[in-house]
C-alpha cells in the first residue's frame, strides 16, 4: 500500500520496475475522465484539425452520428496520459501497435482505461526486453471505444 | 490547381475521394510546425502526463537526452493534425499500425510529415476498401522522428 | 481539383496567386465552426477582456441579450482564421476596413465565412496591387453577424 | 471618478496607495465571473490535479455533491485575480491567512468577491506596514463559498 | 482618483459615461503586454491559422523577416483587450475602421496602446451618438505596429 | 510498493487513509515541475491578472527583480496540484493557513514540494479529525519560495 507516511523524500511516484518484474495478465485500471467540449476545442487548437466532425455542431446534426465527436488522437492521448501515474526509470515507450477506433467518443462521455500485460518478449537491444501492454478504453456504458497495444522497452535486472 | 476564384460556395476544403481514386505511391507533404514549450505544457495539461521527461528541466539535465522532450502522443497528434487539410466525406479513420517513436522531439524542433499511399486492400465492410497511408515525421535535420501507418476505411465508387 | 495523389512533395497548401490571378466577384466559403463557451473563456484569457458580457452569465440574464456573447475580436479572429487555408507567398495582409458587428454571436452558434473578391486597385508599392476581399460571417440561421473588408497587398506577375 | 477623458498618458490602472491611505472597513466589490467547465479543465491542466471530483462526471453522480466541482485553488485563483484591477506600486502581496473552502463551486456558478480592509498593523520592515484585506467570495445565491485574508506589505508615506 | 477606500459595493470597474462626457483629444494609455510564443500558439489554436509565418521557425529563417510573427488578429485582439478596463453600460462596440498592420510583432515584443478620442458624430439611432477612438499600438522601440479606429455607439444623456 | 502487477481493477490511485493512519512527521516529496512562460500566460488568462509583474518584460527590466515572475496563486496552485497524486476518499480539503510568498518564482525555475504531517487535532464534526500538512515549495537552488499549511478534514476509523 502506498500511503503518505511511508513515502521517503524524493521518491514519490517513481519506482524502478524491471523486465522481470512485469507479470503476464496483471491488470490495472485508471481513474475516469470525462471528455468535454473544452478538450475537443483544445485538441483542435493543438493539432490544427478543425474538421467539422469535431467543430461544427450544425453539420454534425446532418450526419448519422449527430453529435460532435472527439478526435481519435484526443481519445488516444487522454487514455495514454491517464495511465502515466508512475514513473519507471527502467522503461521507455517504444511505440504502439493495432490502435483502433471502435466507437465514437462524444462530449460528456467518461472514459477509463484498463491496462493488461499481454506479452513479454526479447529485444535486440542488449539487456532489454519488450513488454506489451494492452490498453482498452471504455466509456460509461462499458463499451470499448479504443484499443491499442503499448510497447515498452524495459531494462533487465543486472543488465 | 486550387485558387480562390474557382472555389464554389460551400465546397472549400471538402472533396470526395473514393477508394478507386487513391493511387499507390502518391505522396504529399505538410507544412512545417515548430514544437514549442507551449505545446508540451498544453499537452501535459490535456493528458495529465506530467512526467519529468516533459516538465522538469532540471531533472532532464541529469539524463542522457539533457532536454525536455515532447510526449510521444503530442508528436503523433500534431503530425496527424497537420495532414488534416482536406475533408473527404468518403473516408473514416480506422486506426493506426506500427506507430514508432524513433527519435526524441525537443522544444524548438520543427516537424513536417510526408504521407505516402502504401497499400490498398479489401475490407469486409461491403462497398468499402482499406487505404494505408504511411506517415513519416521529419525534424529540421531530416531525421525521421516518428512513423506510423494510417488506415482509412474508404467508400468505393458506386457502392 | 486537389487530391492526395496529385500533390507534390513540399507544396501542399502553398500556391502562388498573383494580382492578375484574382477574379472580381469570385467567391469561396469556409467550413463551419461552432463558437463554444471554451472559445470565449480562452479569448478572455488571451486578451484580458473579462467584461461581464462574456464572463458573467448571471449579469447577462438581466440584459436584453440574455446570454453571454462572443467578444467581437473573437468572432473576427475565428472568421479570419477560417479563411486561412491556402498559403499564398505573393500576398501579405495589409489591413481591414469597415469591420462591423451586426449581431451578437452566442455560445453554440455556428459561423461560416463567405469571401468575395470585391475590388482590385493599384498601390503605390511598385509591382504590387491591392485586392479587397469582402468577408461576410453568417450564423446557422443565415443571419449576417459580422462583415469586414480584407485588404491584401499582392505581387504582380513579372514584377 | 475614473473616466477616459481624465486619464493621463501612461498612468492608466496604476495608482500609488500608501499605508496611510488605506481606510479600515472600506470595501469594494469585483465584477461577477461564471466558473465554467472550461475553467476546471484548464485548471486541471495547469496544476495536474485530475481528481475525479473535478474531471469524472460519472463518479460525481455517485457522490453526495452529484456534480463536478471547481478545484479549491481554482476558485481561490479566480477570486484573487478578480481583485487585481489596479496596480499599486507601493504594495506587494505578502501572503494569505485562514483560507477556507466553505461551499463547493459548481460549473455554471457565478462568483463575485467583496474585499474589506479589516486591519492595519506595523511590520518589522522599516517604512512599511501590513494591510489585511478580507476576501469573501459569494456565488449567485449569495452564499459565501470561500473566505481568506490577504496580507499586503505596503510602503508608508515619506519612508 | 480611484482608490480601494472610495469604491462602493457593486460598482467597481463600472462607470456610466454618456456621449456628452467624451472629450475630443482626451487620451489614455494601457499597461504594457509582452507578446509571447504562448500567445501565438494559443491564437493559432483558437483561429486555426497555422500559417508558417507564425508556426514554422525554420521557414521563417528563410524569409526577410527571419522570425515567427504574431497573427494580425492576435495583435489586434490583445490591443483591444488591453483597453477593456472599464465597463461603460452606455456604450456598445459598433465596429472598427482603417485597421492597418504597420510593422510585424515578434515573440518578445512588448506592446502598449494609446487611445485618443478623435471624433464625435451623430448617429441615426435616436438618443445615441458615435464616438471614434483612435487606437495606436506601440512596441518597446516606440514604433507604431498597428492602428485602427474604434467606433462606439454611446447613449446621450436624457435619451 | 506500488507496481503494475499488484493493482486491482478500479482502485488505481485511490487509497483510503483514515485519521488514525496519518503519522506525525511523515514526509513525502513531489516530482519537480518547471514553471514556464506558458504557465504564466495561462494563469493570467485564467485569473484575469495581467499585472506587469507577470506580463510586461520591459517594465520588469526596470524593477529590482528584473524578470517576469509567477503569480503567487500560480505557484500555490501548481504546488498543491503536484501533491494531488493519490485520491483519499476519507479526506476533504478544509483550507490553508499561513500561506507565505517567500521568494519570487521566475520563468525557468523548477519547483518541488515537500509535504510534512505536522499536526493532528480534534474537530467538532463527529467522527472526524483535522490533519495539518506543511507544504514547503523549493526551487532548484533549494531556496524555499512558498510555504503553507494544508488542513485536511479526515474520517476516523469506525466513525
Amino acid at each position: 500500500m502506498r500511503d503518505p507516511n511511508q513515502q521517503k523524500s524524493g521518491d514519490c511516484n517513481v519506482t524502478e520496475i524491471y523486465f522481470e518484474d512485469y507479470v503476464l495478465d496483471a491488470t490495472r485500471e485508471t481513474l475516469g475522465r470525462t471528455i468535454t467540449e473544452t478538450d475537443i476545442v483544445l485538441h483542435a487548437g493543438q493539432t490544427g484539425d478543425f474538421f467539422p466532425h469535431h467543430m461544427d455542431a450544425e453539420w454534425c446534426k446532418t450526419q448519422d452520428f449527430k453529435l460532435r465527436m472527439a478526435h481519435g488522437t484526443l481519445t488516444f492521448s487522454v487514455a495514454v496520459g491517464a495511465t502515466a501515474t508512475l514513473v519507471n526509470p527502467c522503461a521507455v515507450s517504444y511505440g504502439y501497435d493495432r490502435l483502433r477506433f471502435l466507437k465514437p467518443v462524444f462530449i460528456g462521455d467518461t472514459i477509463r482505461v484498463k491496462v493488461t500485460i499481454t506479452e513479454k518478449r526479447d529485444h535486440k537491444l542488449p539487456g532489454h526486453g519488450l513488454v506489451c501492454e494492452q490498453l482498452e478504453v471504455f466509456n460509461q456504458r462499458k463499451e470499448t471505444v479504443l484499443v491499442c497495444t503499448h510497447l515498452l522497452l524495459v531494462k533487465r535486472r543486472g543488465a
